[in-house]
């Protein structure tokens, strides 16, 4: 690493004159990095003039002027005044291409074309990029890299207009997919509004609980309600903004939710053993079709090795693992409560399981368990 | 690691005698191997001539003898199934403590009560281990260690026996955990048999999904599905085992879910926007009610670093992080899809992290951020 990222080099930009951006928050900050990094002239406009300062001394562009001549404007604003800006935007500079980044895609569109607004320049977008903390302050160059970035384009969509908006995708490393506004907010929906409140739910019901029940958690509770730490402001509005496409994979999951828990309080009704076994398998099935690393749904094999809780354990157990020539795909973490060691779940290539197992067994490691599905 | 874990030494055991062990599946077998490293002597028994060869022939103990005089038994067979094998050693060996270990407490403890068994010298307990595959063959003496093992004792249970089926829990390295059996039947609906079909539900709603829509997944839905890939037959039995507590949940769940699809359906009711802030807000405290690391709520801050997707370069960063005496506490690696360069979510003691912040930029790693809650 260190050296190398997909970012292009300086001036290798898709994109050219100036970009201009409205609102100076985390997406508009770190995409003004990532262009400015190329070289782009980035014009930077938010409501807020502290917000605005922040964003300009942190490097993301300079204050935007009058006389500015955008070829492409990104309204990097929250959902609820998407519409607004992107009107205004348009009607102020009908030369350029205008997109969004709102994490919602038809709500922004029925309401412009509600008021009328000529789309013919409008391209609706979603960066799925994001981090937990807002604000120019946490602007990152490199948040958008290897992550999808959908383009709702439509039949008034010119090639060249789309060319622009899928150019800014490229320049800052994401990766432009096209989608119509209704199948993106009936994915994120599914991938990603309801698994938040799904974790919410589930994590909501700790609260009542007797203390001990939750000394028994393990890390199978813990990855499930993970993103229930989320903050709870931004998730209204998303919500609320998304509300049909949610309430519809809601109520699928309260009727599968609702006979599996028929099947479980009468036992003996016909087929209930099977809506349960059905219910397991389903789940199994499902998880299969998640794309893992590289866009596949390639699997590892796993090896658990045990490492003591003290510093630079994980450092040796790489450090051998690099001398093995083993890349390691992807890695957990697991720390016994109370215990002062932990086991590495470390996922690699299946043709390299055998390697690593007897390379670290030869230096002393100890290989708590080895599956290679 | 390599030299110290928990488990003592050879000929340090707090059992003694003969510990016979009924059922030389997974967890029986396990429990043999890490009482026969203590030098321990294991009579193995198992109505399946394959799996008990396996068993002895794996290292897990000998073949249980018609003399043998145990003053243990470890009853390790399926839960519905428990009941039985628990009343016909108790019949057996009247001098022993029986215990067993099945995820469920309250239903073998109903069917052995409604029999008439004397239960004077039964103590049925639950070691929270377990592996993804099953039988002898995939028996580990490590499986215990750091974990919690729940001892159901009750009013009949004499000190010398609650001793010694405790004295197996801390043998093999568990942290024993005394509960009633309905107290844990509660537990574990809540922190693991729910959370099960959560995932399982939520997975299975990718079947019908579009397939476009599940290129949008990042890892949030992964977490929170992960454990959705568990075998049905095993889920069924224990589902079923605990269904009155779990159906208790699911049903609180359901009317959860309920409130917040009719205030997403209808924002514009008194209270719709706050029964959606509520939901993330109660999962926000929820999940800072799990114990972490360690038994306790502690908070750790979180570094952001990129790593290249090749061999050897966690082993560097993670060798640097022990050069600069920062301590890893946990650590997740997140793949973006299509990337080649995956992004290290590190742990660290908020006293360290200016420390690790300073010292790895120093070294020229790409710190992507950092927070310190």
């Amino acid at each position: 690493m260190r050296a190398t990222t997909t970012v292009p080099a300086r001036g290798a930009a898709r994109t050219s004159g100036t970009v201009r951006i409205v609102g100076a928050g985390l997406l508009g900050s770190s995409i003004g990095h990532a262009l400015s990094a190329l070289g782009v002239d980035v014009a930077l406009a938010d409501t807020s003039p502290g917000q605005l300062r922040l964003a300009v001394d942190y490097g993301a562009g300079r204050v935007a002027r009058d006389d500015d001549r955008p070829r492409l404007i990104v309204v990097a604003v929250p959902p609820d005044v998407t519409a607004d800006v992107v009107a205004r935007e348009l009607a102020a500079f009908p030369e350029a291409v205008v997109t969004d980044v709102a994490s919602v895609k038809l709500e922004p569109l029925r309401a412009l074309r509600e008021r009328g607004v000529d789309l013919t320049h409008y391209i609706g977008s979603h960066p799925l990029a994001g981090r937990e903390r807002g604000g120019a302050i946490s602007a990152r160059a490199d948040i958008f890299i290897g992550r999808p970035w959908v383009v709702c384009r439509d039949d008034q969509t010119s090639p060249a207009d789309l060319a622009v908006v899928e150019g800014l995708a490229l320049d800052v490393g994401a990766m432009p997919l096209e989608m119509d506004p209704v199948e993106h907010d009936r994915s994120v929906a599914l991938v990603s509004h309801v698994p938040q409140l799904v974790a919410s739910l589930l994590a909501g019901r700790f609260a009542g609980a007797p203390e001990g029940s939750l000394r028994l958690a393990g890390q199978g509770v813990r990855d499930t309600t993970r993103i229930a730490a989320s903050a709870p402001e931004l998730w209204v509005q998303i919500l609320g903004s998304n509300a049909a496409p949610v309430v519809e994979v809601l109520d699928a999951l309260a009727a599968d939710l609702g006979e599996v828990a028929a099947a479980l309080r009468h036992p003996d009704a016909p087929g209930a053993r099977r809506t349960v076994a059905d219910t397991i398998r389903r789940g199994n099935e499902g998880v299969e079709l998640l794309p893992g690393k590289h866009g596949q749904n390639r699997r590892f094999a796993q090896l658990v090795v045990m490492v003591d809780d003290t510093p630079g354990q994980l450092g040796r157990l790489f450090g051998e693992l690099g001398e093995l020539d083993v890349n390691v795909e992807d890695l957990r973490l697991e720390h016994s409560p109370g215990a002062q060691f932990g086991l590495a779940e470390i996922s690699v290539d299946p043709g390299a399981v055998r390697r690593a197992e007897d390379g670290l067994t030869a230096r002393g490691w100890r290989i708590a368990s080895t599956t290679n599905d």
